[in-house]
Protein backbone atom coordinates (compact mmCIF):
# COMPACT_ATOMS: atom_id res chain seq x y z
CA UNK A 1 0.00 0.00 0.00
CA UNK A 2 1.29 3.57 -0.94
CA UNK A 3 1.58 6.85 0.89
CA UNK A 4 0.48 9.46 -0.95
CA UNK A 5 3.07 12.12 -0.51
CA UNK A 6 0.78 14.79 -2.30
CA UNK A 7 1.53 16.43 -6.21
CA UNK A 8 5.19 16.90 -7.37
CA UNK A 9 7.06 16.53 -10.79
CA UNK A 10 9.28 13.99 -9.20
CA UNK A 11 9.43 9.72 -9.55
CA UNK A 12 11.74 9.06 -12.82
CA UNK A 13 14.47 9.98 -14.40
CA UNK A 14 14.25 12.87 -17.68
CA UNK A 15 16.34 14.23 -20.03
CA UNK A 16 18.28 17.04 -19.84
CA UNK A 17 19.26 19.07 -22.70
CA UNK A 18 20.40 22.75 -23.52
CA UNK A 19 17.70 24.63 -25.68
CA UNK A 20 19.64 27.08 -28.41
CA UNK A 21 18.40 30.06 -29.76
CA UNK A 22 19.33 33.41 -31.28
CA UNK A 23 17.81 36.43 -29.58
CA UNK A 24 16.90 39.60 -31.21
CA UNK A 25 20.10 40.70 -32.51
CA UNK A 26 21.33 37.66 -33.22
CA UNK A 27 23.28 36.56 -30.48
CA UNK A 28 23.09 32.94 -29.71
CA UNK A 29 22.11 31.61 -26.23
CA UNK A 30 21.58 28.56 -24.44
CA UNK A 31 19.01 27.48 -21.61
CA UNK A 32 19.02 24.08 -19.58
CA UNK A 33 15.93 21.93 -19.38
CA UNK A 34 14.10 18.85 -17.91
CA UNK A 35 11.21 19.82 -18.64
CA UNK A 36 11.48 17.94 -22.32
CA UNK A 37 10.57 14.52 -24.11
CA UNK A 38 9.59 13.33 -27.66
CA UNK A 39 6.02 14.18 -28.39
CA UNK A 40 5.13 12.64 -32.05
CA UNK A 41 6.57 9.72 -34.29
CA UNK A 42 5.70 11.35 -37.41
CA UNK A 43 6.64 14.15 -37.87
CA UNK A 44 9.17 13.50 -35.25
CA UNK A 45 8.50 16.19 -32.35
CA UNK A 46 9.44 17.24 -29.31
CA UNK A 47 8.49 19.45 -26.52
CA UNK A 48 10.31 21.98 -24.30
CA UNK A 49 8.72 24.00 -21.12
CA UNK A 50 9.93 26.80 -19.64
CA UNK A 51 8.75 29.84 -18.14
CA UNK A 52 8.12 33.26 -19.73
CA UNK A 53 10.08 34.87 -17.47
CA UNK A 54 13.17 32.78 -19.10
CA UNK A 55 15.45 34.99 -21.60
CA UNK A 56 15.01 32.10 -23.60
CA UNK A 57 11.37 32.08 -24.36
CA UNK A 58 11.19 35.34 -26.16
CA UNK A 59 13.95 34.19 -28.27
CA UNK A 60 12.01 31.14 -29.22
CA UNK A 61 8.66 32.92 -30.16
CA UNK A 62 10.52 35.41 -32.00
CA UNK A 63 12.71 32.79 -34.13
CA UNK A 64 9.96 29.78 -34.34
CA UNK A 65 12.91 27.71 -33.95
CA UNK A 66 15.31 26.37 -31.01
CA UNK A 67 17.94 24.28 -31.00
CA UNK A 68 17.89 20.89 -28.81
CA UNK A 69 21.70 20.28 -27.75
CA UNK A 70 22.29 16.80 -25.94
CA UNK A 71 25.06 16.93 -23.52
CA UNK A 72 27.45 14.06 -22.46
CA UNK A 73 28.55 13.62 -18.63
CA UNK A 74 31.68 15.34 -19.26
CA UNK A 75 30.07 18.22 -19.48
CA UNK A 76 27.59 18.31 -16.59
CA UNK A 77 29.03 21.28 -14.84
CA UNK A 78 28.45 23.46 -18.06
CA UNK A 79 24.67 21.74 -18.64
CA UNK A 80 24.37 22.78 -14.85
CA UNK A 81 25.70 26.49 -14.90
CA UNK A 82 23.37 27.10 -17.98
CA UNK A 83 20.19 26.61 -16.11
CA UNK A 84 21.49 28.95 -13.48
CA UNK A 85 23.54 32.12 -15.15
CA UNK A 86 20.87 34.54 -17.45
CA UNK A 87 21.82 34.80 -21.25
CA UNK A 88 20.52 38.90 -19.95
CA UNK A 89 24.01 39.53 -18.74
CA UNK A 90 26.16 37.00 -19.58
CA UNK A 91 27.40 34.86 -23.01
CA UNK A 92 26.76 31.83 -21.81
CA UNK A 93 29.04 29.80 -24.84
CA UNK A 94 31.55 31.92 -23.68
CA UNK A 95 31.41 31.57 -19.80
CA UNK A 96 30.56 27.64 -20.26
CA UNK A 97 33.82 27.50 -22.42
CA UNK A 98 31.66 25.87 -25.07
CA UNK A 99 31.62 26.55 -28.95
CA UNK A 100 28.89 27.66 -31.49
CA UNK A 101 28.04 25.52 -34.54
CA UNK A 102 25.72 26.21 -37.22
CA UNK A 103 22.78 23.57 -37.32
CA UNK A 104 22.47 22.46 -41.07
CA UNK A 105 19.03 23.20 -41.60
CA UNK A 106 17.91 25.97 -40.15
CA UNK A 107 21.27 27.68 -39.06
CA UNK A 108 20.60 27.72 -35.53
CA UNK A 109 23.70 27.32 -32.11
CA UNK A 110 24.25 24.09 -32.02
CA UNK A 111 26.80 23.21 -29.22
CA UNK A 112 29.66 21.72 -31.12
CA UNK A 113 31.08 20.05 -28.30
CA UNK A 114 27.90 17.90 -27.31
CA UNK A 115 27.71 14.56 -29.29
CA UNK A 116 24.11 15.00 -30.85
CA UNK A 117 21.92 17.96 -31.28
CA UNK A 118 18.82 18.54 -32.98
CA UNK A 119 16.85 21.61 -35.08
CA UNK A 120 13.02 22.01 -34.56
CA UNK A 121 10.71 24.48 -35.84
CA UNK A 122 8.45 25.47 -33.69
CA UNK A 123 4.73 24.46 -34.39
CA UNK A 124 2.92 25.04 -31.48
CA UNK A 125 2.77 27.27 -28.22
CA UNK A 126 0.79 25.58 -25.28
CA UNK A 127 0.28 27.83 -21.93
CA UNK A 128 0.04 25.16 -19.29
CA UNK A 129 0.54 27.29 -15.79
CA UNK A 130 3.81 28.59 -14.90
CA UNK A 131 5.52 26.77 -18.05
CA UNK A 132 4.71 27.32 -21.44
CA UNK A 133 4.69 24.18 -23.86
CA UNK A 134 6.35 24.40 -27.29
CA UNK A 135 6.13 22.20 -29.53
CA UNK A 136 9.09 21.70 -32.64
CA UNK A 137 9.17 19.51 -35.35
CA UNK A 138 12.69 18.33 -35.59
CA UNK A 139 14.14 18.99 -38.86
CA UNK A 140 17.77 17.82 -38.41
CA UNK A 141 19.78 15.48 -36.12
CA UNK A 142 23.71 16.02 -36.17
CA UNK A 143 25.79 13.57 -34.65
CA UNK A 144 29.61 13.49 -34.37
CA UNK A 145 31.04 10.25 -35.82
CA UNK A 146 32.08 9.00 -32.79
CA UNK A 147 28.57 8.02 -31.47
CA UNK A 148 27.38 6.40 -34.68
CA UNK A 149 27.98 3.23 -35.53
CA UNK A 150 29.25 1.24 -38.93
CA UNK A 151 25.62 1.76 -40.64
CA UNK A 152 25.77 5.25 -39.62
CA UNK A 153 23.47 5.22 -36.99
CA UNK A 154 23.23 6.55 -32.99
CA UNK A 155 25.14 4.28 -30.76
CA UNK A 156 23.26 4.86 -27.58
CA UNK A 157 26.52 3.10 -25.86
CA UNK A 158 28.90 5.54 -27.29
CA UNK A 159 26.67 8.97 -25.73
CA UNK A 160 27.89 8.69 -22.67
CA UNK A 161 24.47 10.01 -21.34
CA UNK A 162 23.90 12.29 -18.43
CA UNK A 163 20.29 11.49 -17.44
CA UNK A 164 18.38 13.82 -14.86
CA UNK A 165 16.83 13.21 -11.65
CA UNK A 166 14.60 16.28 -11.27
CA UNK A 167 14.55 17.63 -7.58
CA UNK A 168 18.13 15.84 -7.13
CA UNK A 169 20.92 15.98 -9.48
CA UNK A 170 22.84 14.47 -12.76
CA UNK A 171 23.54 10.83 -13.28
CA UNK A 172 25.25 8.43 -15.38
CA UNK A 173 23.47 5.88 -17.89
CA UNK A 174 23.49 2.88 -16.27
CA UNK A 175 24.41 -0.97 -18.04
CA UNK A 176 22.00 -2.14 -20.57
CA UNK A 177 19.16 -4.41 -19.32
CA UNK A 178 17.29 -5.32 -22.67
CA UNK A 179 15.99 -4.85 -26.01
CA UNK A 180 12.93 -3.04 -26.41
CA UNK A 181 9.95 -4.60 -28.26
CA UNK A 182 11.65 -7.75 -27.59
CA UNK A 183 11.60 -8.47 -23.55
CA UNK A 184 8.35 -8.42 -23.27
CA UNK A 185 7.38 -11.48 -25.59
CA UNK A 186 8.51 -13.56 -23.09
CA UNK A 187 5.07 -12.56 -21.18
CA UNK A 188 3.23 -12.93 -24.04
CA UNK A 189 0.15 -15.79 -23.87
CA UNK A 190 0.69 -18.73 -26.19
CA UNK A 191 -2.25 -18.99 -28.52
CA UNK B 1 31.82 19.08 -37.49
CA UNK B 2 28.78 17.27 -36.70
CA UNK B 3 26.87 14.85 -39.85
CA UNK B 4 23.29 15.35 -40.31
CA UNK B 5 21.77 11.72 -40.10
CA UNK B 6 18.09 13.30 -40.59
CA UNK B 7 15.77 14.34 -38.73
CA UNK B 8 14.99 11.19 -35.88
CA UNK B 9 13.48 11.05 -32.32
CA UNK B 10 16.68 9.34 -30.80
CA UNK B 11 19.67 11.22 -28.97
CA UNK B 12 18.72 11.35 -25.56
CA UNK B 13 17.41 9.16 -22.58
CA UNK B 14 13.71 9.35 -21.91
CA UNK B 15 11.61 7.98 -19.19
CA UNK B 16 9.74 4.91 -19.80
CA UNK B 17 6.72 4.51 -18.11
CA UNK B 18 3.02 2.75 -17.49
CA UNK B 19 -0.08 5.13 -18.19
CA UNK B 20 -3.56 3.81 -16.69
CA UNK B 21 -6.57 3.82 -17.35
CA UNK B 22 -10.41 2.22 -17.54
CA UNK B 23 -12.28 2.13 -20.34
CA UNK B 24 -16.07 2.45 -20.95
CA UNK B 25 -16.84 -0.66 -18.79
CA UNK B 26 -14.33 0.29 -16.04
CA UNK B 27 -11.47 -2.14 -16.92
CA UNK B 28 -8.57 -1.16 -16.09
CA UNK B 29 -5.71 -1.42 -18.93
CA UNK B 30 -2.14 0.10 -19.07
CA UNK B 31 -0.14 1.08 -22.17
CA UNK B 32 3.88 1.97 -21.91
CA UNK B 33 5.14 4.86 -23.49
CA UNK B 34 8.22 6.73 -23.21
CA UNK B 35 6.96 9.98 -25.40
CA UNK B 36 6.51 11.46 -21.85
CA UNK B 37 7.90 14.36 -19.99
CA UNK B 38 7.29 16.75 -17.11
CA UNK B 39 6.14 20.18 -18.97
CA UNK B 40 5.04 22.47 -16.28
CA UNK B 41 5.63 23.25 -12.10
CA UNK B 42 2.89 25.24 -11.13
CA UNK B 43 0.53 23.21 -11.62
CA UNK B 44 2.93 20.27 -11.66
CA UNK B 45 1.92 18.27 -14.76
CA UNK B 46 2.89 15.80 -17.20
CA UNK B 47 2.54 15.51 -21.05
CA UNK B 48 1.94 12.20 -22.43
CA UNK B 49 1.63 11.56 -26.36
CA UNK B 50 0.27 8.55 -28.19
CA UNK B 51 -1.24 7.63 -31.46
CA UNK B 52 -5.17 7.90 -31.43
CA UNK B 53 -5.40 3.88 -32.31
CA UNK B 54 -4.23 2.69 -28.96
CA UNK B 55 -7.20 1.50 -26.97
CA UNK B 56 -6.05 3.97 -24.06
CA UNK B 57 -7.06 7.03 -26.12
CA UNK B 58 -10.38 6.25 -25.47
CA UNK B 59 -9.98 5.78 -22.56
CA UNK B 60 -7.90 8.49 -21.58
CA UNK B 61 -10.44 11.21 -23.16
CA UNK B 62 -13.59 9.01 -21.51
CA UNK B 63 -12.18 9.21 -17.95
CA UNK B 64 -10.80 12.93 -18.26
CA UNK B 65 -7.53 11.11 -16.42
CA UNK B 66 -5.00 9.04 -16.34
CA UNK B 67 -2.19 7.63 -14.18
CA UNK B 68 1.40 7.44 -14.57
CA UNK B 69 2.53 4.21 -12.85
CA UNK B 70 6.49 4.40 -12.69
CA UNK B 71 8.04 0.70 -13.30
CA UNK B 72 11.35 -0.23 -11.54
CA UNK B 73 14.27 -2.02 -13.24
CA UNK B 74 12.87 -5.62 -12.01
CA UNK B 75 9.84 -4.92 -13.91
CA UNK B 76 11.25 -4.76 -17.24
CA UNK B 77 9.84 -7.10 -19.15
CA UNK B 78 5.98 -6.09 -18.12
CA UNK B 79 6.68 -2.90 -18.87
CA UNK B 80 7.83 -4.04 -22.34
CA UNK B 81 4.96 -5.81 -22.77
CA UNK B 82 2.42 -3.61 -21.96
CA UNK B 83 3.85 -1.59 -25.23
CA UNK B 84 3.54 -4.52 -26.94
CA UNK B 85 0.15 -6.20 -26.24
CA UNK B 86 -3.60 -4.51 -26.79
CA UNK B 87 -5.87 -4.12 -23.92
CA UNK B 88 -8.85 -4.91 -26.84
CA UNK B 89 -7.39 -8.46 -26.47
CA UNK B 90 -6.29 -8.57 -23.25
CA UNK B 91 -6.29 -8.03 -19.59
CA UNK B 92 -2.70 -6.85 -19.34
CA UNK B 93 -2.55 -6.60 -15.75
CA UNK B 94 -3.53 -10.45 -15.37
CA UNK B 95 -0.83 -11.34 -18.27
CA UNK B 96 1.77 -9.24 -16.53
CA UNK B 97 1.35 -10.94 -13.19
CA UNK B 98 0.56 -6.80 -12.13
CA UNK B 99 -1.58 -5.83 -8.99
CA UNK B 100 -4.56 -2.84 -9.14
CA UNK B 101 -4.59 -0.57 -6.90
CA UNK B 102 -6.76 2.32 -6.53
CA UNK B 103 -5.01 5.50 -6.46
CA UNK B 104 -6.20 7.84 -3.40
CA UNK B 105 -7.69 10.91 -5.52
CA UNK B 106 -9.36 9.89 -9.02
CA UNK B 107 -9.34 6.37 -7.44
CA UNK B 108 -7.26 5.56 -11.05
CA UNK B 109 -5.71 2.25 -11.52
CA UNK B 110 -2.02 2.39 -10.20
CA UNK B 111 0.32 -0.86 -10.18
CA UNK B 112 0.70 -1.87 -6.50
CA UNK B 113 4.12 -3.83 -7.48
CA UNK B 114 5.72 -0.02 -8.50
CA UNK B 115 7.25 2.24 -6.19
CA UNK B 116 6.17 5.89 -7.27
CA UNK B 117 2.39 6.14 -9.29
CA UNK B 118 1.33 9.77 -10.14
CA UNK B 119 -2.59 10.48 -10.73
CA UNK B 120 -3.49 12.98 -13.66
CA UNK B 121 -6.80 14.75 -14.37
CA UNK B 122 -7.00 15.99 -17.89
CA UNK B 123 -5.99 19.25 -18.66
CA UNK B 124 -5.65 19.71 -22.51
CA UNK B 125 -5.41 17.49 -25.97
CA UNK B 126 -3.67 18.80 -28.46
CA UNK B 127 -2.74 17.25 -32.12
CA UNK B 128 0.25 17.22 -33.06
CA UNK B 129 0.66 14.96 -35.76
CA UNK B 130 0.89 10.69 -35.91
CA UNK B 131 0.29 11.10 -32.01
CA UNK B 132 -2.03 13.62 -29.71
CA UNK B 133 -0.07 14.96 -26.88
CA UNK B 134 -2.08 14.88 -23.32
CA UNK B 135 -1.50 17.42 -20.83
CA UNK B 136 -2.73 16.47 -16.82
CA UNK B 137 -2.51 18.18 -13.74
CA UNK B 138 -0.07 15.38 -11.48
CA UNK B 139 -2.95 15.36 -8.09
CA UNK B 140 -1.22 12.55 -6.37
CA UNK B 141 1.94 10.83 -5.68
CA UNK B 142 2.18 7.62 -4.18
CA UNK B 143 5.24 6.00 -2.97
CA UNK B 144 6.55 2.88 -1.25
CA UNK B 145 7.93 3.49 2.17
CA UNK B 146 10.14 1.24 0.84
CA UNK B 147 11.65 4.69 -1.87
CA UNK B 148 11.09 7.68 0.80
CA UNK B 149 13.49 9.10 2.92
CA UNK B 150 13.72 9.50 6.69
CA UNK B 151 11.91 12.76 6.51
CA UNK B 152 9.21 11.61 3.75
CA UNK B 153 11.08 12.80 0.33
CA UNK B 154 11.41 10.66 -2.65
CA UNK B 155 14.94 8.77 -2.93
CA UNK B 156 16.01 8.81 -6.04
CA UNK B 157 18.38 6.14 -5.42
CA UNK B 158 16.28 3.71 -4.15
CA UNK B 159 13.52 3.83 -7.16
CA UNK B 160 15.58 1.18 -9.13
CA UNK B 161 14.97 3.46 -11.65
CA UNK B 162 14.61 1.87 -15.62
CA UNK B 163 15.72 4.59 -18.67
CA UNK B 164 15.00 4.25 -22.14
CA UNK B 165 16.76 4.79 -25.02
CA UNK B 166 14.60 5.29 -27.81
CA UNK B 167 14.70 2.85 -30.85
CA UNK B 168 17.19 0.57 -28.57
CA UNK B 169 16.77 -0.31 -25.28
CA UNK B 170 15.96 -0.63 -21.58
CA UNK B 171 19.28 0.84 -19.51
CA UNK B 172 19.76 0.82 -15.50
CA UNK B 173 20.42 4.16 -13.63
CA UNK B 174 24.58 4.53 -13.11
CA UNK B 175 25.80 6.25 -10.25
CA UNK B 176 25.27 9.94 -8.99
CA UNK B 177 27.53 12.30 -10.49
CA UNK B 178 26.23 15.55 -9.00
CA UNK B 179 23.75 17.67 -7.66
CA UNK B 180 22.04 20.17 -10.07
CA UNK B 181 22.05 23.75 -9.15
CA UNK B 182 25.40 23.01 -7.42
CA UNK B 183 27.42 21.49 -9.70
CA UNK B 184 27.31 24.39 -12.27
CA UNK B 185 28.23 27.22 -9.58
CA UNK B 186 31.79 26.21 -10.66
CA UNK B 187 32.01 28.23 -13.72
CA UNK B 188 30.15 31.16 -12.44
CA UNK B 189 31.78 34.21 -13.13
CA UNK B 190 33.77 36.01 -9.92
CA UNK B 191 32.00 39.37 -9.78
Amino acid sequence: MKKNIGPRTVGFPTPVVLVGTTDGEGRPNLVTLAWVGICCSEPPAVQVSLRPSRYSHAAIVGRGAFSVCVPSKRYMDQTDFCGIASGRSCDKFAAAGLTVESGPELGLPLVAEFPVCLECRLLHTFTVGSHDLFVGEIVSCSAEESVLDARGRLDPNALEALVYMPGDGYYDLGPRLGSSFEVGKRLMPHE
